[in-house]
């Protein structure tokens, strides 16, 4: 893996668990996570998909770790033997797992009589990390080092994720689309013209072939509005220019 | 990265495209290969979602392809200026790229007078690459050594799949699963002491908090079914006797 070129804050996301790659559960924490980043600004440059193999968990969220300014885990952080994202990401950074404070009497208060030795160990964190306040959840979110490491349970995923989530709010990136009844191959020239000639601006080029209403749909997007806003009437001319028929703009 | 252990088949997947990442469309193809390969019984050990870049494509897809009996790759192999997969390919297997006369006949019969030099960018192929027949579908499958090259769009990625998923098929995986009321934490131990006992049977627990019907999902896993069927038993025993309500076992 290397380095990115932005220079803006990135990220990278590893999924965590066995019940993902079985397809038992289907994963919808990374599509929401892709989608939340994307509306703040930040692109997610990576997203890994991994089973629960304690030393393989280690190393890639250290990778992560090393190569993005922010990284997100999903999964693994409950009281079972298959929950392992906290004592492996510990390892991958070789510090010690250690019980916080705070953490343990959420849990203890949380719990109650029916506090078992199991659900203590959902108080571990890699020695170091800190936490997060997230008003009005009875539990904070752990960061370590530039890792957020967040529960596989997809409603916790996302309350959790919407409490720290003002945190990364970066440069909105401008989207714009045309829906097109047109031949991909066919418009492919113009796309890459106005692709290589609008720098900083991206290109997207997705077909849909069982569809009534449109076969194709154009993305232009980047982080200057204006230019987006360039992009989209110049492809646009050269589209009408060729008789592709525009369906919508949006 | 380092091999998996299996000696039995294994696979791993590639999703290439900057639109699953920024969240634009959501990708449906990771899950359901997924499902597919897990009913086939071959494991799904990675899933790798990466951007539309050029050596990242093709270092990624020679290290999976080194990892894994298996590599499926989805998306980039349109004939637009953002369909990288199969150069990349090539570059990372320092192959050339070269243009499949059998692919080529397909798509200028296809085509017919509508064809552009874009068109024939879709006969593009790593040297060495070879062709399955996908009968019923008017677009064979490229696979280059070890990899399966599909198409992003949906509806194709499952058409192609599907016609060729045959060759997959292994020793079925047992699954058997047990939906309970009860706290994680206080089952643990349960758990934990079935996954020691019974090798090559697989406890997982993926507890939902917002269901009326049951608070946690607990599968067995394994290839042999009688193995599964004893731990199954063996945990249904073990839950009784600390009055884990059962809601019910599949």
């Amino acid at each position: 893996m290397t380095a990115p070129q932005e220079t803006a804050p990135t990220a990278g996301m590893v999924v965590i668990g066995n019940e993902i790659l079985s397809g038992k559960i289907v994963d919808t924490n990374s599509p929401y996570l892709c989608r939340e980043l994307n509306f703040l600004g930040i692109p997610l440059l990576r997203l890994y998909t991994i089973p629960d193999d304690f030393s393989l968990i280690g190393k890639t969220v250290r990778e992560f770790s090393e190569c993005f300014t922010w990284v997100f885990t999903s999964g693994g952080i409950g009281p079972t033997h298959d929950d392992l994202t906290i004592p492996a990401i510990a390892a991958g950074f070789d510090v010690p797992v250690v019980s916080h404070t705070v953490l343990e009497e959420t849990i203890r208060a949380h719990y109650g009589d029916r506090l078992t030795e199991d659900h203590l160990l959902m108080a571990r964190v890699p020695e170091g990390a800190e936490l997060i306040d997230t008003e009005g959840l009875n539990y904070p979110q752990v960061i370590f080092r530039n890792i957020f490491i967040l529960p596989g349970v997809p409603q916790l995923f996302q309350f959790k994720f919407n409490a720290i989530k003002e945190r990364f709010r970066g440069v909105p990136i401008a989207l714009r689309e045309i829906y097109l009844k047109a031949d991909e191959g066919r418009v492919a020239g113009c796309l890459r013209e106005v692709d290589e000639r609008f720098d900083g601006v991206l290109i997207g080029s997705y077909p849909s072939f069982f569809r009534k209403d449109y076969s194709l749909r154009v993305t232009i997007e980047g982080r200057s509005a204006e230019r987006v806003d360039a992009a989209l009437s110049e492809l646009e001319s050269l589209l009408r220019n060729m008789d592709a028929a525009i369906v919508r703009i949006a």
